[in-house]
C-alpha cells in the first residue's frame, strides 16, 4: 500500500481515540489459537503425501477441512473483537490482511500443496505482529505469552 | 466514505479481473441466513422486555447470544468466500461494512436495546445490496430468491 | 395417504383452535434456511460429477453430508416449533411431508444422483407452501420475506 | 438375548419385505440416548428448586436448555432414520407421538415444572415401546440392551 | 494389576470419605452413551468391508471418525465427573482403564479392523462394571437402567 | 506421591519403549490451547464481580461454562493423544494431574471464586511442564513455541 493511502487513512481515522474495550467473554486473545490449528493443517498435508494408505488419506482430508475451519474461526474472533478502529490507523492493511488470511485458509481446505499452508502461516505471522504492535501480549494474556 | 477515497481505491484495485470462482462447498450464499438470525435477536429482545419472568429472561439472554453468534458466522462466510477482490473495487466500503456488521452483532450480544438489533439489520441490508449488486441472486441461488 | 384417512384425520383433529404461540427463541422461522442448505447439496453433487480430482471429490462428499444434516435440522425446527395442531387440520399431510423430507435429506447424504437433490427441494417447496398457507411470512418475519 | 427370543422375533418380523434399509451411519439406535438426556432435565429442575443460589440457578437453566435440545435431536434421529413406513401401519400414532415428544421437550426448555419433565419421559417410554415392538433391541444393538 | 499395588493404593487413598456429589448438570451418567456410539463404529466398519462403493466407503470413514470422537467425549464425562477419589481406592486401575479406552477409541478412528472396535467395546464393558460396582444404576438413573 | 510408589510404578511401566507416534490429525499439541481458555475463565470471573448489571452477569456465567468446557476438551486431547505410556514412567502423577485439572475445570464452572481459576491455571502449568519435559515444543510445534 502506498504511503499516500496510509496518510490518507490516518487522516480519515477517528480523531478521538475510541477506548479499546474488551467484549465479554473475551479480553483474552492470542493468534496462537489460529497458528496451532494452521500448523495442524501443515502437518496433515505433509503426512498425507507420506502415506499411500487410502483410509489414512481420506481421514487426512476431512481433518484438514476441520482444522482450516477452526483457523478461520479464530481469525474472525481476532478481527471482530480484538482489533478496534484506532488499530486500523496504525495498520491500514489490517482488513486486507485478515481477508487474505481467511481466503488462504479456504485455499488450504482446497489444496494439498504445502506451500499453501506456509502462505497461511505467514499471514498469521503478520496478524501476530499486529497483535504485538498493539500491545496484545500485555493487554490480553494474564502473564504475557509463556516461553 | 468520500468520493476521493472511492476513486483512489478503484485505482488501486487489481486491474485484471480475478476470476470469480466458488469455493466448494459453497457456490450458494444468501444474506438471508444472517438476516433470519438477526431477526431472532430482535424478537428475543422484544420478548425479553415484555416478560417479567426470570426464567424466561435468563433463557432469552442465552438464546440471543447464540443467535448473534450465528449472525457473525453467516457474515463471515459471505465475506470470506462469496466476495472477491473485484467486488472491493465496486464497493470500497465492503470491508468496513462487514467489520461494522460483526461489531454490531457483538453489540447485540451485549445489549438489550432494540436499537442495536435494528442497527445490525440495517448493516445486513447493506450487505444484501452488495450481494445483489454483484449478481448474487442469479449466481448463487438455484432459481434466484423465492418470493 | 388415502382420502379416507385424510377425512378421518380431519374429524379427529382438535376442534378448539389451540392458540398458536411462539417458543422462545423462535418466533422467526423460514423454510429458506432449509432450502439454502439443500441448494448447496444440489450444487455439490453437480460439481462432484464435473470434477475428476480425488481430493475435490472426497471434500464434496463430506460437505454434502454436513449440508444435508443442516437441512434435517432446519426442517425439524419448523416441524417441532412453528407448526401447531390446528395446522394439521388444514394440512393433513403435514407429518408425512416432513417425514418424507427428512428421509429425502438422508437419501441425499447417501446419493450422488441429482434427482435426489431435486426431490428434496420439491418437498421443501411443499413445506414452503404450508408455511405461507398458515401465514408464515407475516407472522414470523419482521418485514415478510425480502425480494 | 436368548435364542428363543431371536427366533420368535424373526417370526414376528414383517413378511413382505418393505425395503427396510439402514442409513449409514446408523443401524444402531436406542431411545436410551433420548431418555438419558431427559433424565438430566428432570434432575436439573429438581436441583434448581432445591437451591437458592443465583449462580447455580442460572447454570441450571442453560444446562436444561442444552439437554432438552439433545433430547429433540435424539428423537429426530429415531423418527427420521430408524422408523420405516411399515412401522406406521403397526403404530398409526407414530408421527403424533414423536411430534408430541418434540413439543414436550420444547416445553421442558420453557418450564421449571417437574411434571413437564415427567410428561416428556412418558412419551419417550412410548417411543421405547415402539422401538421394542418393531424389533429394535435385536436389530439395532450388537447384543441387545445390556441389563 | 498386582494385589500389592491395589493394597498400596488403598493405603494411599484418602481416608476421609469424600462425599460423592453430582456436578450440575449431570447427576445422570450411564456408560450406555459411550457404548451406543462404539457399536456404531463397529457396524460402520462391518458395512465398510461389505461394500465396494467408493462413495459409501468415504462416508463410512468420516462417520466412524465422528462416532469415535463421541465415544471419547462420553468416556471423558464419566471419568471427569462421575468417578470420585474414593472410587480409585476400589478400582486402582480406573485411570489406566479410561486412558486405554480413550486410546482404543483413537485406534478405532485410525483402523478398519473389527478387532479394534471389539477391543474398545471390551474396555467400555470394564467401565460399565466400575459404574455398577460404585452404585451407578441406582445413583444416577431415575429408575435404574431399563431392560 | 511417595518415592516408593514412583519406583514401583517405574518397575511396572513397560520396559520396551513404545514408539511415540502421532495420531492423525494431531502431531501438533500445545497446552496453550487449554491455558488461553482458562485465562478467559479467570477474566470472566473478575469482570463478573466488577459489574452490577444483571444482563452482563448472566452472560458471564454462560460464557464461563463454555470456556471451562473447552479447557476440559483441550486437556482431554493432550491426555488421550499426546502422552504415551513411557511418559507415565517419567511422570507417575500424569493421570492424577489430568484428573485433578479436569475436576478443577468443573469447579470453575460451578464457582465464582477467582481462587478456583487460579488453581486450574496452576494445574495447567504442571501439564505444561510435562509437555516440555517430554520434548513437546520441539516435537509438536513447527518452530517451537513463539515468543
Amino acid at each position: 500500500m502506498s504511503r499516500l493511502v496510509r496518510r490518507l487513512a490516518s487522516h480519515l481515522a477517528p480523531k478521538t481515540v475510541v477506548r479499546a474495550h474488551c467484549d465479554l467473554p473475551c479480553g483474552v486473545y492470542d493468534p496462537e489459537q489460529a497458528r496451532i490449528e494452521a500448523e495442524s493443517c501443515y502437518r496433515t498435508i505433509e503426512k498425507y503425501h507420506a502415506s499411500a494408505d487410502e483410509h489414512f488419506r481420506a481421514r487426512a482430508i476431512s481433518i484438514k477441512e476441520e482444522r482450516a475451519e477452526l483457523v478461520k474461526h479464530h481469525l474472525d474472533v481476532l478481527w471482530h473483537d480484538y482489533f478496534k478502529p484506532e488499530h486500523v490507523a496504525t495498520y491500514p492493511d489490517l482488513h486486507e490482511t485478515f481477508w487474505k488470511a481467511s481466503k488462504a485458509a479456504s485455499k488450504v481446505k482446497q489444496s494439498l500443496d504445502l506451500e499453501d499452508a506456509k502462505g497461511l502461516l505467514a499471514l498469521i505471522d503478520r496478524v501476530d505482529e499486529m497483535w504485538k504492535g498493539t500491545g496484545g501480549p500485555g493487554k490480553t494474556r494474564l502473564n504475557g505469552r509463556p516461553g
